[in-house]
């Protein structure tokens, strides 16, 4: 009987990845994973398909567009296209099973069929942490959103990066304090300063701007430099008395002064008040993040406070803080820009090699290496030592520990580190020693 | 402006858990991922959609028919309905970049439009375990992949449990030197025996088997007690001289010895010759694993040895050998059972709960905590204190940290722990004692 051979391939823009790519990508995984649970947030898993009806409860714009639908039977239903409108139905849902506040974190893949271009996926990854109150939410919260994110980086093995910061009732306030009416076009205008520059952005603004007393005001307070603590203080000596603007300040100064009690270096984070993120979206605080050493990222997390999560579900007031990382993205990033280093991903500590047929001495070995939180594999295939070294290094295994005669008769076992190339005849408690405190 | 609410809801089919039960379900798949790793399998992640033609390149069946297929302009898609297909697609795919024998494991969500009913889920996870040989591999492995199944179950906290064992080859050639020729429909009758009993299998046979010596010789012949040892024995002293038969029985004579180096206990891995599997795709050894104490979960965990793991890919031949754990219907059949106790499920090691509303001293005290590794979160919303203390208690954390006058003024924390209700007074140091010696 013939087969017939289909060509195995998968869709364009969905990334797969090699297995020790995969080891990488899940070691960034689980630190973000890991910090997120060291806040105390809880997981959550919700289905990655919906009703239609209620993914789409919010329509309009450009999402709906890209979003995949399916039909099975009657049903309407499609792939989620974030981790918020699933977290916004969830809440709503489970309300009463909830305990207020909800602090959640959610690592998933989510689909949306963008034009095909590189470093674009229609699959990707979203972690997201998001603290949700049930009608108030204290404004602490917002302090410790980017204290996690500055974790996250650290240990990820980046020292220059930046937190950006602002609230959007200091930058609302401010306008209108100045009389300037046409609120939602000045703020898309302002956001692009840093890609298009000051005077075009003057340019712009003259539409919506006739003062030119106004306009100065303006631009020199977006682009107002100085340490966190001082741009706090002239905040608060502007003399602006406009409600909003004065609530805005009171809580930047609340998140600033969290800020470093939850340890942030000045250097890691700078109160921005250009940032203002989505502007249908977010109320208070906003948030990006930079990476100094490789602006071409753009921002690698980004979030801020909204006032409520879940209108389209519940009558409820649902306050939340928030952000996202975008993993895939980041992950396509780090591999683009060589930040990371796959031989040095193996999953495994070290790989038994025997020199003959019989694995029960090596089997056993790898048992006790095993017991002592080792991950550690045994090669049983046939075939001479040099085959079986190349197995090893192709892997980029750490250490090989070879299993001869010798080993056997004097019950010991040779470890040897694939790097320096050193090797040892030692105890199997020694070499659980060598291995383990590598 | 009114918004229109949507009633926030699920499809039907589809498991969504409360954050207490994800953390109980991300318990159980953590220990399978570390127990797969421990035995140096990598990780691979493929899409969850995957081209049309490539998921059904081998059509036919009842699967067809529940697969989620999806299109977006002019692309077929669909959703896969297993991990094997996509392994077989990646394996073919990737060939040149792979190490062989290739040990890979995959978790991920699988989607199947099953009929509606209770513990059948349309969308579940998968947790698959494999290593493909490039033209051969050796029947060792055939040997840990149980034993890493008992790990597995081990550490969930099961004693009672048997993987059951069998090699397709030792029934083939056994029926074979008893000239039956109606192999297969024989052996799909064998198979329920357990189901049917003795009596019913022997009158289905009747129609494939004529000679009643040859009847009882079979049903003698897979209803066989005794120890694992003495199976072996008997096969061996049975006369069969059937090449597919002596092949069989020396393959599970070899895993027999290398599933009890492996640190396996007779008591929990039994020689069953009725165990069959997929009829169509398991070619030597077989397996099956049941809770003794909850034999309505059926196997909980099947897999085995084929021949050709990508005939539709690749004319390479690939042998492999795998086992898969259904987590989503085992994590379902647990909660039903009443198995796992939520109430001691916690993400958190412990609440910090302040007096009042000065939360630096608190602040500190987590990332103190954090830093020993400990997962700890503040609670900073208002209210007054048996409020706070519900809602620790709602989250079922193991101990509150609580903060008042004293404890700033003295440098000190008072830990309370929430199941015994003791509290104690005790600096920093000692408190981190306290909780990580838990």
């Amino acid at each position: 009987m013939s087969i017939k051979i289909t060509k195995p391939s998968i869709l364009p823009g969905f990334m797969e990845l090699t297995p020790k790519e995969q080891v990488a990508f899940n070691h960034v995984s689980d630190v973000i994973r890991r910090n997120y649970e060291s806040f105390g947030f809880l997981p959550i898993d919700t289905p990655i398909i919906e009703k239609s009806e209620v993914l789409l409860a919010k329509t309009g714009g450009d999402t709906e567009k890209q979003i995949y639908t399916l039909t099975k039977g009657s049903t309407d239903m499609a792939l989620r296209f974030d981790l918020t409108v699933p977290l916004a139905r969830y809440v709503s849902q489970h309300m009463e099973e909830l305990a207020f506040p909800f602090k959640r974190y959610q690592i998933g893949k989510v689909y949306r069929g963008e034009r095909n271009q590189r470093g674009r996926f229609r699959e990707f990854y979203q972690c997201d942490v998001d603290v949700i109150g049930n009608g108030s939410l204290s404004i602490v919260n917002d302090a410790q959103i980017p204290s996690i994110i500055y974790k996250i980086f650290k240990e990820l093995g980046f020292e220059n990066f930046k937190i950006r910061l602002n609230n959007r009732k200091i930058l609302d306030g401010f306008l209108r304090s100045l009389n300037i009416e046409s609120y939602i076009e000045v703020l898309r205008i302002v956001d692009k300063i840093e890609k298009i520059g000051e005077e075009k952005v003057r340019e712009e603004l003259k539409e919506y701007i006739s003062s030119e007393e106004a306009m100065d005001s303006l631009i020199s307070f977006i682009t107002t430099t100085g340490s966190n603590d001082e741009k706090i203080e002239m905040l608060k000596n502007l003399g602006v008395t406009h409600e909003k603007f004065v609530e805005g300040v009171e809580e930047l100064e609340t998140v600033n002064k969290y800020i470093k009690v939850l340890g942030v270096p000045d250097k890691n984070y700078i109160i921005d008040f250009k940032i203002t993120r989505g502007l249908d979206y977010y109320t208070g605080t906003v948030y990006e993040t930079f990476l100094d050493d490789y602006p071409e990222f753009g921002s690698v997390c980004s979030g801020g406070r909204y006032d409520n999560l879940a209108q389209y579900y519940t009558e409820k007031k649902l306050p939340g803080v928030g952000i996202s990382i975008g993993l895939t993205r980041l992950f396509w990033s780090f591999m683009e820009s060589n930040i990371i280093d796959l031989n040095k991903n193996s999953v495994m500590d070290a790989m038994v090699i025997p020199m003959d047929e019989d694995f029960e001495y090596g089997i056993e070995i790898c048992s006790k290496l095993r017991e002592a939180g080792l991950k550690v594999d045994i090669y049983v295939e046939g075939g001479k030592f040099p085959k079986k070294m190349k197995y090893a290094n192709k892997l980029s295994v750490p250490n090989v520990i070879i299993i001869g005669e010798t080993e056997k008769s004097e019950n010991k076992i040779l470890v040897k580190n694939m790097v320096t190339g050193d090797q040892t005849l030692v105890t199997i408690e020694e070499g659980i020693d060598i291995l383990t405190n590598k």
